[in-house]
């Protein structure tokens, strides 16, 4: 693992949904991220929760594991990571939904919570 | 038990419902469920939860045991099988309405549950 | 106690409702269920809790406890039952509306729950 | 204290709402209530809670727990205090909407729990 | 820290949302939260919960760490406290929608909550 | 039940030990003790545990709870009601050996646990 | 199952210790426990709980519920109940040592455990 | 409340031992305690247990509530304030023994946990 | 993954223990142990933990997985494979000492743990 | 913070036990440790918990946290890391005994926790 890699949506990999008819979905709970605050240099903790509904694609867990080790000496506020890596989730699988949840251990005594969602556009009959 | 049979719909027994007239739920929670990841060869452990609202039978339960321990030599993964789970739940029973709910242990620190429902079309008078 | 007394809605006592003009609701829990399984002989064990809005009656709770007690030596189903016990509460005391959920001990690594309703039909000004 | 003395609505001391222009709620426990069946002679106990959006005027909690101490030795059902405590907390402080839960301990095994809320009437503007 | 100086949203800092096109939200939780009842002179204790839509702005934490420890000698009610902390966060970061909860330990052997809400009025197109 | 008669050993009844060769023990979980504080007038709450090895007498368990109500309107302090309760336990019953935990619900957020105990001088052979 | 048959140590069957030289220890947690109150003919519930360190025999597991099914419709108190669990044990396998715990639902809001014990005299070389 | 006065053991006031001669043992729960760090100027948080076997004297709950209270502004680090708890207990109230245990929330992602304790010198028979 | 090949001791690898000269402990807790029932042919499910002194080799923990996986379909009950587990971490490891506890889920109501342990005999100076 | 800095005792800094003269215990608790295994060059997370006694000198917390995220980019196994905290923290300040446990996050549906500990050779009066 290089941990000097800068993360990206090009790292996450995709295989086809096997049941592109059905609306159903996945959770995936990921409780060992690590990032870095840019403010105060010290490293921060937390659980990410992705649940989406798969378009054409599910998202291949191996390389969201990998794509999130790439954070863990990366500067980045919880606001932007949680809106980050919702983009980037996005941009590589093309959901039907999808809602993102972190949740980060207390600093000076205080936890935060940072809850984002996509939902895609409705292709409409022409 | 042969753990070589192949997990099939037709392996689940019913039992005529015994209030067909009322729209009531039955959850039958199950923890010991193992497959196989078919990408790494290590064997998968999750819990399925089925939910569904019987129409004119019933699942048996003894008969849906033994075909869930079929799938424990079975390559498949989490979305395949869930997805599958559903389908022939739903061929063998004829359900008003169904969920079936995946939930497996951690594998490189990352959990996934996966949830998918069935709804009968419903059938109007002429 | 006489185990071998058929459990009927007759045995359930009834008192009237202190506040009939408000629409609220009584949970009662009831942990220690027990009946027989009929294939195969062997005891069941459940937690029943009945969740209603009382009509011009509520149930005394002694009652019900004994009549709770003559399913001890009885062969009967889950689905069976539970829908029993609704029928049986409903005749007793005529809810406004009526939830009764079971929840069974695990058999062969499996748990079952069941859950069924019932609403009093509304009365219309003629 | 005097556990002679009758509850009564009367004893509920208020105070004016701090922010009488906000539908804002306002929820108390109280895990140490105690009364008497009136079947039995024997002590019950529970949990009150109260939950309520104020109108003009917010309860005094002290007044509500010396209040409540007066069933100490008060005969009544679960169904009538639950339904009692809610008509005297409404003519006190007269709120916007309020929910009173009751939740007693086992008595032979059976555990129950009632639910009763009020909701003002709307002034509608003439 | 002057635990003398008087609370203020002026005291509240904030940075740019770094996704202001979405609707997301931020929920912040402090267990740590003291002040001190005005009637008797003894500390409170509780959690506090900002759940927050950002509008343009965010609140940064350490800010609002130090803000609600200016309220460690202050004398103030529960229902005060709760729509003042909801009245500072709303001035200082004009959020799109904001709810406070307020969680104390108990008193007298009674716990008391108390929630508040803000949803900023919609600017409609002219 | 008369709640004003005074408390006294004389009130616990008991049985013969039905295995008066073996060292074993008993314990019994009484979690709906309340008695009153003699200082403030308060009603207090507590859980009392019994854990007794029997001599030649068992504590008959329905006597156990009529006595322990009658504490119920008793002013009495924590240290004092149990060493008293383990001084009428031992009194009316002369186990081998026994210890009492008085365990009460918080005062000004502070709980506080008591615990007793006693062993019978052996007696030894001449 | 014929609930009227008496409970034996006749019932119980064992195997071989398969490691019959080592000091190990087996648990046996059966928390479907129903017995009859003598006293109020009213069903009692609990946990029962074996441990032990073999002999030259294993209790065969099967065997050991429908022993403990037996019980179902007997009147038996507690004590009772527990002394003659563990001597019916100690009869049939023989074992090194052997703890039996019974754990029971409250009744009148007490709970009782009983905990009783056996340990093998030690042979020891002439 | 005067926040200002300094802590001192003479502010512990006691009364007699109901049960001097008994060893028996009473612990006090205070899960309320904040002090100061004097190196960062930030409110600590803490649980405080104190567990002890009484001599002559018995600590009285209200006093020891309000001395705890006068370390609210106090700059006192965790060891120092543990060891200084224990000081003044013993020196107020003479235990046979005494143990004081702090439990603080977390600071920088960590948690401490600080355990002291006391024995009396055994005067011996001259 | 090969779920035919038999389980032996030559398949767990070790590796040196890094700090020889010093008495520590390692615990390894393997939740997703599964074998077969010899008499059922049913699968049984449970958790091995192996708490071991490392002597001259510590056990590398992913042939130990893969030791543990070979159980998969091999017929073996539980007292029978807790025994087998120590004798062969043992074989492979020659620790100072160590403890194997199984624990495994319910089946007919009942759960049963077993706990068998080694320790080296002491090499004594000549 | 650099995470490329090589961790070493050096870096824990000490200040003077304020009680040297009493045998009491400080337990630190390290939820947010991260290292890398350099078998797979993945990362490995685990909570770290020192308990020590202190002798002449007291471990100073931030100097520890600054420590302990060192090793984030370091390769090292758990057997390795934990016997090197003990000896660095050892090392750092002398204390007459302390305990360490590291307890790792699953790998492999398999977790570990390892504990070392120390007690200083009693220094005997001459
Ligand atoms: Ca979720
Ligand atoms: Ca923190
Ligand atoms: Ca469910
Ligand atoms: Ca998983
Ligand atoms: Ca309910
Ligand atoms: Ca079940
Ligand atoms: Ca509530
Ligand atoms: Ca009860
Ligand atoms: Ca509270
Ligand atoms: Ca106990
Ligand atoms: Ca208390
Ligand atoms: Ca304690
Ligand atoms: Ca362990
Ligand atoms: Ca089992
Ligand atoms: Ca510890
Ligand atoms: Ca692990």
């Amino acid at each position: 693992m290089d941990f000097t890699e800068t993360p990206s949506a090009d790292q996450l990999e995709t295989f086809p949904n096997p049941k592109p008819g059905r609306d159903y979905s996945i959770e995936i709970i990921c409780p060992e991220f690590t990032s870095v605050c840019p403010k105060t240099g010290q490293p921060d903790y937390g659980t990410i929760v992705f649940t989406y509904t798969p378009g054409e694609k599910c998202v291949e867990l191996k390389s969201l594991k990998l794509y999130l080790q790439r954070f863990r000496n990366q500067g980045i506020f919880y606001e932007q990571v949680t809106n980050r890596l919702l983009d980037d989730f996005v941009e590589a699988s093309q959901p039907v939904r999808c809602v993102v949840v972190s949740k980060w251990t207390p600093r000076g005594g205080i936890s935060t919570n940072v809850t984002a969602s996509y939902t895609a556009e409705q292709t409409r009959p022409g």
